[in-house]
């Protein structure tokens, strides 16, 4: 298995697997020492040419907006190496931008496989979803490890991306409506009435709420483009694009904030959610 | 007490005060069959003028589009009759809005008092939240009832209203987010993956799809001027006017849809959700 371009999730699903007794091989050619960091003890190889040579199967975990120019990036090799792993698309796309990167893919030779996460990295006391779909969804659905559930959509290359599109509409949307909600009551005075309230009315969203928004606000600069794919879908599927445009812009803010500017490792341990707050609205 | 435009949250006010041991009266004229039988057996009076003249105080609780007319009958019928209660605009508007109904009612001779109803209508075992602010929140404050909890939030006019603002956002906005995500799923033919994906990662939000989703619907029509109020108040905070402004969108299509036709009552009763969302693709 080769896992391209591992950041959290992919180096954490190649742990996943590795530790399901599956060899796992990376590629950090021209990576940033965070990424260095992140990928651990995976077996790393020298280019994206040599993983494509050696491996049964290969995923690609990337931010959206650069999900086609990533299959681009494998159908080239794939062409150059003559090898033609099974390449599943773990990426938060829209059905339509998945046909794109199929297309692209299929064109070369490869079976695609649709795939999406739902959840964080995978923990071996977690419990994180693999949602797949495509007319084989082999191996991946078969590759059973600690704290990763391969759940199988359908059939069809676009269902996983659909379902994933759905779920993260809603985790990452609450996020944006808590943020809004937040900075509102902060700047009316009324923040502990609100928390109060909240946390009796809604417990759930409200558990975290420094930790959440401040690692929202450090994965701002891709969730942008996350939430388009979603306001495309949604507008594909009949039912309008303005409402993730505009979350979209709830995270744009974001990301042009003090707030943005943090690391999701460094996010995760914020516990002042008036400071989280302050930081969202001071500029960078 | 008056409580003036009885709908269904009023009446349920009305009750709870009355149970309470306060003395409840309504003014019904030119209502509807169903605000008559919302009121039930409230004492009802025969006109506004009537109501401000035997009352104390007085409560208007109407759709937040007619908050400021409702503001300007109600200092006319005190201009009409010399008396000049204290007047609860318990309704759900932006602190701007807010202040308007505090300039017409003060104008008037009267005190005023900001009040915000968070959760459903009052039950003597449930757990509604009354949100008051201003100089003085006397009698409203000091009226303890089953199932209706009144809460200070600040000394001035406005800061109810912005804990209001803050708490509905998140209530009524995720009832948009799902409203989107599921019609989106439905469309791919992966509703279920995607309600059994939410129903591990956010269970409180997905207790009663059904029902949320058929009573949202049933609101509609007075929903996206709420969210127009949400976001207008964020602007004003510095948040951004453009995902409530959204929000009030999601919420315009499902009221000119097939669901937005039934009332609250037969939303209620919901229980299927593939129906709820197949009447939200269909027009009226």
């Amino acid at each position: 298995m080769g896992i391209l371009w591992p950041g959290a999730m992919g180096s954490a699903l190649g742990r996943a697997w590795r530790s399901a007794g599956v060899e796992v091989v990376t590629s950090l050619d021209g990576r940033s020492a965070r990424t260095r960091d992140l990928a651990g003890d995976l077996t790393a190889l020298g280019s994206l040419e040599e993983v494509v040579r050696v491996c049964d199967a290969v995923v690609s975990v990337v931010p959206p907006a650069h999900a086609v120019t990533q299959a681009e990036q494998i159908a080239a090799a794939v062409r150059r190496t003559g090898s033609t792993p099974v390449v599943a698309d773990l990426n938060a796309v829209s059905p339509a931008t998945m046909g794109q990167v199929a297309t692209v893919l299929e064109a070369a030779g490869c079976v695609v496989v649709d795939g999406a996460i739902s959840g964080p990295p995978p923990r071996p006391d977690g419990d994180t979803a693999l949602f797949l779909s495509g007319a084989s969804c082999s191996p991946f659905a078969d590759l059973a490890a600690p704290g990763l559930r391969a759940v199988v959509v359908g059939s069809e290359v676009g269902a996983a991306s659909a379902t994933k599109m759905s779920t993260a509409a809603v985790y990452k949307g609450t996020k944006a409506l808590l943020l809004q909600s937040l900075l509102t009551a902060r700047h009316h005075g009324v923040l502990d009435a609100v928390v109060a309230d909240l946390s009796t009315g809604a417990p759930e969203l409200t558990a975290h709420l420094a930790r959440d928004l401040a690692v929202a606000a450090s994965k701002s600069d891709r969730l942008p483009a996350e939430m388009r794919e979603i306001a495309s879908t949604q507008a594909a599927a009949g039912a309008g694009a303005e409402l993730y445009e505009a979350v979209a812009e709830v995270f744009e803010r974001a990301d042009a904030s003090a707030a943005g500017a943090a690391t999701p490792e460094e996010a995760a341990s914020a516990i002042d959610l008036d400071a989280v707050l302050d930081a969202l609205t001071r500029h960078r």
